[in-house]
Order: structure tokens, then sequence, then C-alpha cells
């Protein structure tokens, strides 16, 4: 248990009306205190820290400006909201973040009306912004629009079409831009190093560069009386920088830890705006916290820690993480075959892909925060003969939806997706699950989709995968450890929609798809000791489905159930489909689908999930037993043995 | 028949080897003939007119100065590739342009080695040509990357991300801005002003300014020995456009029309670039006709046209075309409701949102091409209690799929999507297809997926989902005009998840979603008349399903067929796993679900298609006879009557 620090102040602070009776004089010492909260709150319960940390001025200067929640403050991604949470009546469930039942570690609409907009994948906070001005606007109702994001987010397109269309919002747009060159991994592309050009380029803005700026645009600048220099007025002729030229008034950039600019500089905006404002604030990830700011990237998402120390509780040593098991596969594959590329959307490590890119870094691309580019860049490669792997999380692979269709699987082309993530994810909740790309790619002509049961069938399916040049072909995978079974020293070639029988039983037969096999395996034992004879399949293959295989289980067992952890539409859709098509079930049979429900599921442990799901052993076992209407008696319920 | 222009010169043209061998002054009359040849072969086809006629001379230069195919020439959408197909060895098959068994009407890998990458949606041709580029640079084989792209097409966030990427590609990479400053619709944004700006306070570079321009980047110089002037060095400490600031080298504005300025600007480029270019051209839409030019919103996408008077084909008065069904009624129901507003993604006349905007400019928004941004600025509208319509087609929203789900289904906000251009297009071939929409929206949990079997069933649903302010809301209707029933005089509120029977029968049941209603009638009447007594219903919901009513049917017919427009996942695929769920099947269902074939069906006439899809009234016949195991005499393949 972590000492919790003396915050006599922010004690005093319930809500940010509070904040807003204190002089400003006091805020240094309220960041303080917030900074001091926050540290001890995710020393508790793990969670997103760095990111939190370096906003903690900026987090106090707004509220203490603007008129929240009637201003709508939308948090880009959201995962440096836990001081926004603290200041906005959330402190005393500030230490049940992403738990069960507690707060989300990410914005969200019903937790506060101070959340106006939900977040977690990046980049949406300028649309929403823009949209919560508009609204306002055309209601003739006061109340800005204001988002903060940071510097990796802007490399998103959607961030970009939305500063295209910022200029009809007029002055009730407000855009920080928080940067901190440090995403979760380094950042890459042409705008950071624009952005990097600008603040090396030019001094913080103090309160007379900042009167001196913004003379033109605001009718009553700080100091009054001053004339627009020469240069100033050429600066402004030449186009200034790259959001001036989108239609922004561009302030800053300001040193974002430094409450006696903030304040001033978001109360100009706030009063004085014609148009639609990008303030641009530096800040550093993790600051006021040593062990953070040493490394920005580790203190990104962390373990319960020693806020002393800074020690994180390390999990305890386990099987490698499918991540892992990927990069260093595709890293070894790709030692005989220049061909193999491997391309991350601004997820080196989460993705694995940290590995191959260490291995063969001519051959690794991190494009940024651009999964649709990612996906069209993998095509262009595909159609001049290279064998790319992009390895998105299933949830992020959402954003490319449009280029899987139209560049990869229309024009056939093999790309090969490698999708973490897939399924249930624990603690970051609904926004990061990955439970629909079984059912948004299985549909799709042309795509061979398959999922890992276990580690080991990871290495053979990325074998598989990259041998695989006729078409386009997506690999599903979990978040986390594999089961621990041991990795193959031979990566072998699957057949093409073909499965395997795991277990043989005559009575019961279990179809499974992906990583509910070991669930599956327990059921068997519960049905076994039933007297109901199971069979477990690993079908392996989504599409094309193993028709023969399914065929034979259908023909030759009582009951029979499918199971993968993806939404409606998926494996059994598909299965359900292929016997309908086939007249299978004019005679009848008992098939039944189990699936992710009809629900968006909150944060949880993984095992709370699946139980909130209904796939774990036990359901497997209801659901048979259910079908054959037996009840604990071994007795069905109609009275026949 | 329109008669052929004569064209001694571009008949000695079979490829640009040919063109290679051209003196440069003969390449203006290559163009002249060019430019006729193309308005003489949509004349006979229809298709898309001014974007072609737009980049005659920019497909000559860069056919002329770029080693293509082996440089890999990526033309954006590609709706202004007719020229470049004449060119490229297809200029026999030119006036079967977008017919069935024709070429294209857009560029397609299939077709040509000269098309090493199709298009059809925007804004993808920066991304792909850096794949080409990359591809080449790791294998160390010669070849640039050539994107071709459009202002308007610069406004989708996919573009900035690839120019945010294109450093790395080294000077194999060429981007070549066309600026027509007319897509479809008119220009909207903050980059079109910007764009506007840069070609109105510039002149046209000629060769001196060009040699100028360059003299910085390029080793060898145009005019050699030109020194740099203290204006030409301060222009580039102060940052250039915002091309440059993205790491690009920015050359132009040039006159797209001018050849003598086209050729030496690419020459330089091809030979001494030393890093990324943007080329930026500027060119007029349907350049050289006149009818064309005075008209180029008309002039997008013709029908077959007489070339002297430019007078279209009319087609004959028909029922009223979906969208403006929708756009009139929307407009209708807005004269009661402040809160609705409507958004589009650059269609406003395909969409029918400009009849909307008449009534009510104020709420109206062409957001651009930016389909991600349309749909979280309108999950921030509702989220501030407007009543916002989406209204994209099929195809383009799933480019915002991740949005959708994201910002719209987990927040459960109430965002209605008008999704035009449901199910197959004719023409415009498998890219335009809206195939998959059921699939991926009616998986996600919270939203209400409907769909209009006509124009009537059209307005009922625009009403309803403006007033189901509960949660996200779809309504899917196809491409063209209605069936021509009247329209109601006052919309209705249609009951949320309930469907309508349409027809009683007794012994089949058709179970139809959207359009192919009136197939199912027809095969009604052929059923009936074989003594097969058939109930239809229209089951207007694909979520939630009517459950009563398809339960009632499943029970009370022999065989039951579902029908939809859409790919596997949808309807059939819900209807089967509501069956499954409920053990429905488990003693014998004749159930059969008809959809999309797994495959991208080619351009046709809509008819053609549906044939080869198998959606047609006689396919419905044969696959509920199939499913009764009846041959054409009536009697049943097992004997019995």
């Amino acid at each position: 248990m972590t000492d919790r620090p003396l915050t006599p102040l922010l004690d005093t602070v319930e809500s940010p009306a509070d904040l807003r009776h204190l002089k400003p004089e006091q805020l240094r010492q309220l960041a303080d205190e917030l900074r001091a909260e926050t540290i001890s709150a995710v020393g508790t319960t793990g969670g997103h820290l760095g990111s939190g940390l370096g906003v903690v001025e900026l987090t106090t200067a707004i509220h203490y400006v603007f008129d929240t929640p009637r201003d709508r403050l939308v948090w880009d991604v959201g995962h440096q909201c836990y001081p926004h949470k603290i200041l906005t009546g959330r402190r005393d469930r500030i230490r049940t973040l992403r738990q069960g039942g507690g707060l989300s570690g990410f914005t969200k609409r019903s937790e506060s009306d101070y959340d106006p907009f939900g977040a977690a994948h990046s980049s949406t906070s300028i649309s929403a912004a823009l949209g919560f001005a508009m609204a306002n606007k055309l209601a003739g109702t006061p109340g800005k629009g204001i988002a903060v994001i940071g510097d990796g987010s802007m490399s998103a397109g959607m961030a970009y079409e939305a500063m295209n269309n910022a200029a009809q919002a007029g002055n009730r747009l407000v855009v920080i831009l928080n940067d901190n060159d440090m995403s979760i991994a380094p950042p890459v592309g042409g705008l950071s190093a624009y952005l990097a050009k600008l603040v090396s380029s030019r001094p913080f803005l103090g309160l007379r560069d900042l009167a001196k700026r913004i003379s033109r645009k605001f009718p009553e600048p700080i100091h009054k009386g001053l004339k627009k220099t020469d240069e100033f007025a050429r600066g402004m002729a030449m186009g200034g920088t790259l959001f001036e030229e989108l239609g922004f008034y561009y302030v800053g950039p300001i040193d974002g830890h430094n409450l006696d600019h903030l304040i001033p500089v978001l109360e100009n905006v706030r009063d004085a705006a014609e148009g639609p404002c990008l303030i641009h604030v530096v800040t550093k990830k993790g600051h006021g916290y040593a062990p953070a700011e040493a490394s920005a990237d580790k203190y990104h998402g962390v373990q319960k820690f020693d806020v002393i120390t800074g020690e994180q509780v390390k999990a305890p040593p386990g099987p490698p993480a499918y991540q892992n098991v990927f990069g260093e596969t595709l890293a070894k594959i790709a030692n005989d075959d220049p061909r193999i590329v491997a391309i991350t959307a601004a997820m080196p490590s989460g993705t694995g892909v940290d590995k191959f890119a260490k291995a063969h870094p001519d051959r690794a691309f991190d494009v940024g925060i651009a999964e649709q580019h990612a996906v069209t860049f993998a095509a262009g490669l595909a159609a001049q003969g290279m064998r790319p792997f992009c390895a998105i999380y299933s949830t992020f692979l959402q954003r490319a939806y449009d280029q899987v269709v139209h560049d990869v699987a229309i024009q056939n082309l093999p790309v090969r997706f490698a999708i973490d993530r897939a399924g249930l994810v624990g603690a970051d909740g609904a926004t990061h699950a990955g439970s629909f790309d079984v059912t948004y790619l299985a549909s799709l002509p042309n795509f061979v989709v398959m999922a890992a049961a276990d580690e080991a069938e990871l290495v053979h399916m990325t074998y598989t995968a990259a041998l695989h040049d006729s078409g386009p072909i997506a690999f599903r995978y979990p978040r986390g450890g594999g089961v621990g079974i041991p990795l193959p020293e031979v990566p072998q070639r699957l057949e093409i929609g073909k499965g395997r029988i795991v277990r043989e039983g005559s009575k019961v037969a279990i179809l499974s798809l992906g990583t509910r096999l070991a669930e599956a395996l327990k059921a068997a034992d519960v049905l076994d000791a039933k007297g109901l004879s199971t069979t477990v399949a690993d079908l392996r293959f989504a599409k094309p489905l193993d028709e023969e295989l399914i065929r034979k289980l259908l023909a030759t067992h009582e009951v029979c159930v499918t199971i993968e952890e993806n939404a409606i539409g998926g494996l059994g859709a598909h299965v359900l489909t292929m016997a309908s098509d086939a007249g299978l079930i004019d005679a009848g049979l008992k098939l039944r689908t189990m699936r992710l429900p009809d629900m968006f599921q909150d944060q949880n442990s993984p095992d709370k999930q699946y139980d909130e799901a209904g796939l774990n052993a036990p359901h497997i076992v209801e659901t048979v037993l259910k079908a054959l209407r037996w009840n604990d008696a071994g007795v069905d319920e109609a009275g026949v043995a």
C-alpha cells in the first residue's frame, strides 16, 4: 500500500468551480499536489503514467481558464486524463482506475459531464470538438470545443481532415497541440520533423512575444499600443506555419509546464480569438517524476509501482508474449527471404516489429499513427513483388478497413496481416477489444483468415502467411502471453483451409477458432466425465472453411458447437451459412455458435471478461447440455436418459 | 454513331515507347488528337469526361518523360485515366469503357502493366507510389513511384499520412498535384483555400523561374551558374510551402496544359531531384471541350453525348432517384426540427444533401473527401444534442469504419447514417459496390440497421431515423431510380425491429431485406403458379431482427429463403444465428440464405450483375425448388408429388 501524499490545497477542490476560486499564485502548489496524487494513484493501480504527468499544468490551466463542462474539453486518446479525472469529481474513485467496475483508463461519457466525448483510439478529438463547437454555434448557445491532441496523434489522417475543416467553427474551436515529441514510440514522419524544427527555431513565447504575435489577430492584446514590426508583418505575409496555412491562428511554442505563461495565453485565446486557434504547447512526458522522465517509453503504460524507487511490480515470468513470438519468428524467416518487410503504425514494441527491426532495420517501417497509409503502402510493396507484413492491432485495423477492401482484397494482393490484440483485452476495455476482425475480413472475397490457438500455431501461421503469394492473408492472435507450449524448432506450412482434430470423441464436437481452444479442451474433460465423448477441433481457418472436416463432424456428432472470440458474423455465421447452403440443416442439426455477446464490455480482468462473455469452459458445457437438453442428473428434460 | 476524329499522329502510337520517338514539337499535335479521341470515345460510351480532358497534356508529358511501366505511374481515383488507356495499348478497346466485359472506367491491374495499381476510391495514390518506390529501393532496382493526385483527393487524411512518410523514398517518389480546383463538387476546406492562395499569389513558373527555384536542390539546374538571390534564400528560410514543411521539394505552380513547361519540369525532376518532389500543376477540368469546360460538375460523369453539340442522351423520365427522395424528405422533416443537420463528404449532389442544403444552408456540411472526420464530427454534434445525418455511399463509409465503431457505436450516440449506393452499382464496378455494410454494421452492438425496399420506404426510414435518439441508426438504399410507387404524403415512423408481410402465402416464405423485394414478389408469382403458395415479407431491419415474425414464418412454412444485396455475414447470417441460438434448426429447417456471391463483380449493366450474383426472381425460384427438391414437372426428386 502506497502512502498517500499530503495534498492540502487539492483537498479543497471538488470540481473545477472550486479551482477557479484559487488565486493564480496558488496554482503552482495545486499542480504539484495534483502530480503527487496522480503518481500515488497509478502506483496503486498501474496504468498510463507519463502522459498524465506531462499535462498536469495544462489540465490545471484549462480548467482554470475555460468554463468546463460548458466549454467541451476533448482529450485525444484520453490516456492522459487521470489528472483531469482527479479535478473533475472523480478523485474518490481514482484508485479504481482500469479495474473491473472502476474508472475507465480513458475518458468516458457515462462517467462524468466533464467527459463530453470518450476516446482511446487516437486523433478523434479535433473532429469531435468541432462537432461541439458547431452544435453550439447553430443553437446560438455559448460554449467552445477544445481539443488537446499530442504530436503523435497529429500524424493520423483524420486529425488533418478535421483541421482542414476547422475554419467554419470560428473562435469556438481551440486546438491545443501537446507536443511532447514522444508518443508510445519515437516520433516519425515529416510532421514530427517539422514540429521539432518549429520548436528548436523559436524560443518559447514569453508574454512580450505573445503580445507581439497576437496583436494582429486579437482586438485587445495584453500590451496595448504595441505596433506591428516590419518583420512581423512580413512573417505573416510569407504564410507562417503549416497550421496557419490550413486556416488556424498559431500561437506558440509555449512551455507547457509554466503556468505563468499558460494561463495568460489561454485567457487571451478564450477572450479575444477571432478564428480557430492552435496553441502549440511543449511538454515533457513524465514531467516531475524522475523515473518516468528518464524513460518515457517504459512509463507510457506501467504496472503497479513503488512511488519512491519507481520500481514496477514485475509480472511473474511466463510464456513469451504473442507479439514477441510473431516478431522473432518473422525476423528468422526473413533471414532467408529478402522480400519480407514489416510495417507498424506507431506500435513497434506492441506488435513485436521492434524484434524484426533489430534484425532487419532496412525492412521495418514505422509509419506513425497512420493505419490507412500503412495498408496501402503495404499493397504497393506487394504489387512490386515484396512480401509485406502489416502488424496492426485488431481494433486499430478498423481504421484501414477501406484500404483492406479496396487496395488489398479487390486487387487480390498478397499483403499479410498480423492482427494482434484480437479478442478481449482486459484493462483497456471496449475501445481496445478486437471483436470484429473475423466478421469484417472473412466476408471479403479473396481473403484467407486464420486464428492462432497458441504460440506454436502463431509460428506456423506466420510462416504460412509468408509463403502465401496468391492473395491477402490474415492471422489473429490475442493480447498477452502464450499458453506455455514449446515453440516449434521449424515452422510448418499449414495447408490453406484445413483444420486439425485435437481430441477425438464421438458424441459432441467443439469447433474452435483461435484462443478458446484451451477452454474447449477443459470443457471436453467435463463432458467426457458425464459420458459425453467429445471431439475438439481447431479449425485454424475462418476462411476458407475446412468444409470437409466440418461436414464430417456435423454428420458424426450429435451436438456441434463453434466457439470464437469474435462478434456475430464470424466463424459461427460462416459454418451455419455453409450448412444451410448445403441443406445440412434440413433434416435437423444440433449446431450452436458461441461468440462475443452483443454488447461492448467494460474493462475487467480477462477471466471476468470471458465469464461475462460466456466463453469459458463451463459455458461450453452448458451450451452442449442445453442443446442435448440434459440436466445435471444426466437425464434430458424430456425424460429420456 | 459518332464520327471518329482524324488522328494521324496518334495512330502511330501503340505504346509509350512509340510516343518517346516523337520530337517535342510534335507533342502538341499528339495531345490534340488524344483529346479528340477521348471525347469521341466517351461520347459513345458515357463515363468520366472532364477529369480526363484536364490531364491530356499531363498524360502525354508523363509517358514522354518517364520510363513507364518501369516507373510506376499511379493515377489517384483513376477516373481521369482514359487518355492514359489510349496511350498504353488499349485504344482498340476504348469504346468498351464501363461496359460489361469491356475496359474498366478506372485503372486496373489486370488490364495492363501500365496500371500497376488499381484505384477508384480517392487518395490512395501516394501510399501506393511510395510502396513501389520503396520496393525498388530495397531491391536495388531502378524505377520511381509517380502519383498523380487531384486537389480534392488531397483533403483526405490518407494522402496526408502518406506525405508525412514520403521522405524515406528519396527521389524515387514523385507526386504530381493536379490542381483543377474542382473535384465533383466545389472544393472545401483549408487546404483548398491554401492552394488557391498559392496559385493566385504566384505567376506560373516559366523556365527562368523554374531554374531559379530548383537551383538550390538540383545539382544541375537548367541555367547553370544562376546564383541564388537574397529573396530566394530568405523564402526558403521562412519555411516555404506546406508541402515543403512536410519534407517535399515543391515545384510550381505550372500550367498543366503547356507542354513546353511541363516537359522540362518533369525532366528535371526525373534526372536531378534529391528527395521526394511535389509538382504543382494547374489544369482545367474539361479543357479543350467547350461544353465540358462550361460545366465541370455536369461533365464529371456523363451519359453518351453528341460530340458536336455536347448534348447528352437523356435517360428516359422515370421515378425519382433514391438520393433525391432522401434529400428532399430530410429537408422537409428539418423544417420543423432545428436539430437536424446533414453531412456529406464531397458528394452533395450524389447523396442528395444538396437538396437539404438548399433549404437549410446553415445546417448542411460538406467536409470534403474526409469520411473519417465526417463521422466523428457527426458524433460530436450528436453528443451536443443535434440530430446529424451522415449521408455517405456504402463503399465510402468503409473509410470511416473505425469511427463508426469507436466514436458512434461504443458511445451509443444517435448518429443517423444514410447509406446510398448500397448493393451493386453497375458501370462503376466492384470498387463502388456497397456489398458489406449490413455485415459490418449489424455486427456492432447498439446499432439499428434498416434497408429500404423502395422509395416510399426510404421516406419512412428517413423519418424514423430522425426520431431515433437512443443510439446509432443506419438505413441503406440503392443507386439509381426508385421503383415508381407513389411517395407517402406523410412519413410514417416505423416500429424499430418490426418487418411487414407484403403478401400472404402458406408453403414458401421469402424474407427480403431491401431492394430485392420486387424480385421476391415476381418469384412468388411463379411459385404460386406452381402451386407453392408463397409469403413475402419485407423485414426492413437487419438489426434488431423481427424475431417474432421470423419465428412465425419459419414455423409455418415448409421452405424459407432470406435475400439481401449484401455479402455473407448480413441478414442471412443473423437469421441463421438466431435460429440456431433458439434451437429452431435442431429438428430440421429448410432455410436458405441468398446474398452477394464470394467474388468482386466487374462492371456491367445492373441486371446482368444481379444475374451473375444470382439474385433475380428465377434464382429465388430455383433456390426454393431445390430446397423442396422439385423438378420442373412439379414432382420432387424423391418422387413425392
